[in-house]
C-alpha cells in the first residue's frame, strides 16, 4: 500500500482482514504516518522508500492511494516492475495520463484497477445485476442527485468532490459503461467562493438517451438518489433510505409491438403507459472496501478486467476534464476527447 | 369569458363564485361547447361572436382562455376596446407578440394579467411572502424538479407542457422577479417521440446565482419540488406531501462579517455552518383559481400591476423561447432577448 | 333508498350510475331533503311514506341510509314485506337487534348486507385477496392504527366514530371473519368532555393471535394503517401514502420444518429470520361505494351471502359492545356475547 | 465497574473517556473477561473479587453492570460501605429489592442511579427540556411504539426486552415523573414460543389521561417514536428519522378560557380546533452514555439526586412488576403496588 492518507487506515484494514492479501508493506513519504496506519490495523511493516517496494519481487500488486498527481508516476513505475496496480479516484490528474496508464497495463498484461469504491456497496452492485438481466428493459434515462449540505473544500469544486461517485456508479451499472458523446456543465458560485459549489452535468448518450447528474453542497437536506428509466421498469436507488434503497417500478411507457432498436420514427406508434407492483430488493449490509480487495485479487488470480477497470477511471476521468472544458465555455457542449476512446481500443 | 375548452369551466366557475366579477358572457367559436360551460355554472349569457362582446360598453375585463396562438390577436382588440385582459398561459405564442401586448396595456393603461394559477395556491402565496420578508435573505440557488408521470403529449414538447408552471413560480417568488442572462436546455428523446420528454433548465441569474429546473415525463414516480437556499435560511417547498408543503430550514453556511453585497472575493472570508431548527408552515387549502379572479379585480379596483402582471407572462415566454433556441444549438446557452428588457421598460 | 341525509347523496348517486339497479324512489320523512337529494343526481321519484315502498312489489331491495336506532324496525319490516336490504354502518343499535335482523333475512331467504363501504376501497380488496391466496401464511398479529385529528363529536366517543372502520376491514380480510374471545377497552378522556376522545382494543383470537386496534381523535398527525403479520408475509396498509398503500414484505419468523397448526409447544422450536424483498401493489383508484351496490346487486342475482354480511355487521356491532362492557369495567376483558355465534350460525 | 459482559465495553470506554472518572478497577467473577475489557479500553486494573472493591478506601462509586438477580445483594452492600451505586437497568429483580436499594442510599445519603440510558440521546433530552418549559401545555395523552423486529429471546418476553426503554423515557419526560394507577398489559404469543412476542400496555395516570405502549418483535418494519400531546402543542419522536427526530405540532385543541385544572365538566365548553406550523429542533448527535456517566458525577458532586435516580428505576420495575400482574389476570387492570410509593416517600 503506497499512501498512507485519509484513505490509507480503511484500505489497509481491508487488505488486513481479507484472505487473498497478505500486507507487505506500507510507504507513506511520512514514515510516522505509515507507522501509525500499521499499528491501527495491527502492525505491518512501514518504508519511506517506494523503489524497494518496487524492486521487491515477492510483492505482486500495489495500491496508490496518494494525491492524484502522483498516480500516474508510481502507477507507471509499478507496472514497469511488473506490479498489479489499483489506484484510489481520480485514477490521474489528466485523461492523457490517464490513458497511459491504461494503455501501459494492457501492454504488460498486468490489472489496472479503479478503487470505485461506491460501486461496491450491496445496493448498487444489485443494481448492475437488475440491469444486465435485462429486467429493466434498454435504458432511456439516467439522472443522479447528490446533495450533501458540506464543506466548501479548499481545493476542489463540488464536481471533483462530488461527481466521481455518480460517474463511476453510472460507469458500473450501465451495460458497456458510461459513454457520453459530449458533457454541458454548469456551475454556479453565489458564495462568491471561487469556484462552484453547486453544479449540473448533461451527458448526452447514444440514441437519444440522456444522463444527468446535480451535485450540490449548499443545501440542507441530503439526498443521494439515482433513477435508471428503462423500456420495461424504473429503478430508484436513494441511498438515505435504509428501510428501501433500492426499487424497481412496474410503470412505463409501451411501444407496442414495435421493437425500440429498428423504430427510427416514433411519432405514428402507440404508446401505452402501465402502473403496476413496486419491487424493493433486500441485502445483506457489507462494506464495500471489503468488496473492492476481493476483486482486485479475483481479477489478478483470474486474469481478467476488474469490474471497476483502468478504462472505467479514465471514462470517468475524461467527463469530469470536459466538463471542466464546458464549464471554462460557460456551459457549450464539450465533446469527449481522443483519450477515452484510445482506452477503450485497449481496454 | 372568451374560450370555453379545456380551462373553462373551472375559470367560469370561480368568476361565478366571486362577488367581484359579474359573468357578462361566454364566449366560444363553437356556441355548443359555450353553453354547456353556461350551464354547468348555473347559467350565463352565451355567445360565439367576440366582436359583440368588445362592442360591449357594459364589459370592463375579458379572460381569454383560447389556444396559445390566438392570444395576441384577441388581447390587442380587447385592449384596444379598452378592456381590462387576463390571458392564460402562455401569455402568446412568441415573445415579439407578448412584447407587443405588454406595451398596449401600458399605453391604454389598462390590466394585463397572466393567469398564472400555480402562483395563487396557499404554498407559493406564503413562499412568496417569506422570501419578500427576508427570512431567507439573499437567495443562493434554485432548484426545481417537476416529474409528473403522465402522457407524452402530441403537440409540445415536455418544456412547454410543464416548465411554465415552475417558471411562473420562480418570477413569483423572486423579488423583482426571473431575470436569467441566458438558458441552457437539454432535452433528450428515448422514445423517438419527435419531441423531448425530459428536460432540464439551467439559468444563471445574477452574482453567480443559479436557477434549475427539471422536468420529467417519464418516471414512476411523481415530484413536484422547489428548494430556494438562501444565506439566512433554506426554503423547500413539496407540494406532493400535504402534511409538510413548506420547510423553512434554519441550515446554512455563515460568512461571517462581510455582507454578500460588497465582498467581491469570498476567498478569503470564514465561512462557518448553521445546522438548526426546521420550521413548517401550516396553511389553509383554498382554491388558486379564485384567488386568481380576485387578484385581477384587485389590480384593476387599485390601479396596480397584478402580482402575475403581462410582464411576468412575458419573461417566461422569453425563457420558453430561450429554451428552445438552446435545444437548436445542442444546448450552448442562448441569450434572453430584448422583448423581455423592453417589457421591464414597459412594466 | 330510506334516508336522504349525510350519506344519501353518495349512495344515490352511485346507484344511479350503476347499470345494475334502477333507483324506483328515494324516501326521508322530511321530503325535501329527499328532493334535493333526487335532484342532485339527475331525477328521481321521492316519497315521505316508508309504507308505501314496502308495499310496492315492483321493489326488490331497499338500502338504509337512516339513524342507526331506526334500522332494526325499518329492516325487520321490509324483510317481512320481502325485500332485500342494505343497512349503512352500523348494523343496529344492538347487537339483539341485529341478530334478529340476520336470522329473520335468512328464514326469508334475503339478502342482508352491511354497507361496511371500507372494504371495497382497491386496497382493501386487494388484501383480502392476498390473505385469502395464502401468501402471507396464517396470520400471527393484527394492529391497526387510526388517528384522524378530527371533531370531538356530540354523540358517540371514539370508538364509535372511528373503530367501525377497522374492524369491519378485519373482518373482511381475515380468513373466516374476525372472531375475537374477548374484547379489552382502555378509553381516555383527557379534556373531560364526558366520553373517550383515545381508545384501544385489545381482541384476543385463537391460537394466542391478538389483533389491536389504536383509535385517536386528539393526534396531530393523520396515521390510517394496518399491520397484518404472517407466518410467511407481512402486509402493511398505508392508506394515506398513496404512492405505496399496500406493502408486502418478505421479511419474518420461520419455525423450520414444523406446522404451525400441529405444533403446541414451540419452545423447542429451530427459529429462523428473514430479510427479503417489499413488494407494493399497484391499484386502480376506483370509488369505493360503487363497488358496494355492485356486491349488493351480484347477491341477489347469485343468491349468496354478501362479502359484507348481515353477520359480519353483527360481529363489527358485537365488539362494540363488548368494548363499552370492558370500558365499564375499567378496561376488564369483556367476553363476546351469545348474538353472535347466534348470527354465524344462522348465517 | 463491576461485571464486564455485554454492556461493560461501552460503559468502561465512556468512564474512561471522561475527566470526571478515574477506573479504578473492572471485576468480574470470569477474570479473563475482566481482562479483555480492560485492554479494549486502553488498560484499567482489574479483580474478580467484589469484596476487594467494596473494602477500597479510594473507591467512591461503582457502577454494577451485571445480570439484573445480583444488583440488590452488589448495591446493598456497595452502599453499606459507603460507595455511590449505578445500576444497569433493571434496577433490580423486583421491586421490593428495588424498594430497599432506594431506601439504604436515602438514609445513607448517598447516590443511587438508574442506568436509563436511552434518556440521555439528544432527542429525550431535548423532550424532557421542552415538556418541562410548558411549551405543549399539559400533557393530554403519551402513546409509545417500539417496533423492532428482533430475535426472541431466550428467558425474557417483548414486555422485559423492549418496554423499559421507552417507560423510562417516560418517567424521564413527565413532569413529576410516570405515575400510573394500575396497568393492563396484552400479550401474544403466536408462535407459541412460551413468552408474549407482541405487547400493549395501558397505563392510565391521573386526570383522564393514558400512557399506552405497544412492543412488538414480529413486524417487518421498524418503529420507534412517541407521540405527546399537550393542551397547547404536540410532541413527536420520531427515532429512527436522523433528520427530523423531534418535531413539535403546534396544532391541537382549544378549549376557550377554561383552565383545565379546574373546570370538572368539560361537555358544556367550547372546543376549537388550531392548525399551526410545524417546527422540528436540531441537535448535536452525542453518545448518551458520556452523559450518563457525566450525570453521575455530578449528581455526586453537587450531592443531588440524579436526573434518573434509583426512584425512577424503581417506578419502571414497579410498572414491569405490574405488567406481568394483569398479564396473569388475562388482562384485567393490575394496580400499582406499595413499593413505589414507598420509593417516592423515600426519595
Amino acid at each position: 500500500m503506497i499512501g498512507a492518507g485519509y484513505w490509507g487506515p480503511n484500505l489497509a484494514r481491508n487488505l488486513r482482514a481479507s484472505r487473498e492479501w497478505n500486507l507487505a508493506a506500507i510507504c507513506d513519504v511520512d514514515i510516522d504516518r505509515a507507522r501509525r496506519v500499521a499499528d491501527a490495523v495491527g502492525g505491518a511493516p512501514v518504508t519511506a522508500d517506494v523503489q524497494s517496494i518496487l524492486a521487491d519481487p515477492l510483492i505482486d500488486a500495489v495500491a496508490i492511494a496518494t494525491p492524484a498527481r502522483t498516480h500516474h508516476s508510481i502507477a507507471m513505475a509499478a507496472l514497469d516492475a511488473g506490479k498489479h496496480v489499483m489506484a484510489e479516484k481520480p485514477l490521474a490528474d489528466t485523461p492523457e495520463h490517464g490513458a497511459e496508464m491504461v494503455q501501459r497495463a494492457a501492454e504488460r498484461g498486468l490489472v489496472l484497477m479503479a478503487d470505485h469504491t461506491s460501486c461496491y456497496t450491496p445496493a448498487v452492485l444489485k443494481m448492475r445485476e437488475v440491469i444486465a438481466s435485462g429486467e429493466i428493459g434498454d435504458v432511456l434515462f439516467v439522472d443522479s442527485l447528490r446533495i450533501n449540505f458540506g464543506l466548501i473544500q479548499p481545493d476542489v469544486d463540488v464536481f471533483w468532490d462530488l461527481a466521481p461517485h455518480d460517474l463511476s456508479i453510472m460507469d458500473f451499472v450501465l451495460p458497456g459503461g458510461l459513454h457520453a458523446t459530449s458533457v454541458s456543465a454548469h456551475g454556479s458560485d453565489p458564495l462568491s467562493s471561487g469556484k462552484s459549489s453547486i453544479g449540473h452535468l448533461a451527458m448526452p448518450l447514444t440514441d437519444g438517451v440522456m444522463a444527468h447528474l446535480h451535485v450540490n453542497w449548499l443545501s440542507p437536506t441530503r439526498t443521494r438518489r439515482m433513477v435508471i428509466g428503462g423500456t420495461r421498469h424504473t429503478l430508484v436507488w436513494d441511498d438515505l433510505n435504509p428501510q428501501q434503497r433500492l426499487s424497481i417500478y412496474d410503470r412505463g411507457v409501451d411501444i407496442s409491438s414495435i421493437s425500440r432498436a429498428t423504430a427510427k420514427d416514433r411519432r405514428a406508434a402507440n404508446i401505452s403507459y402501465r402502473v403496476g407492483d413496486t419491487r424493493a430488493s433486500a441485502f445483506e449490509e457489507r462494506e464495500a472496501l471489503g468488496s473492492v480487495v476481493a476483486e482486485f485479487a479475483g481479477a489478478i488470480r483470474e486474469n481478467r478486467d476488474p469490474r471497476t477497470s483502468g478504462a472505467a477511471g479514465l471514462r470517468v476521468l475524461s467527463i469530469l476534464d470536459a466538463a471542466a472544458g464546458s464549464l471554462a465555455a460557460f456551459g457549450a457542449p464539450h465533446p469527449l476527447g481522443h483519450e477515452s476512446h484510445r482506452a477503450d481500443v485497449a481496454a
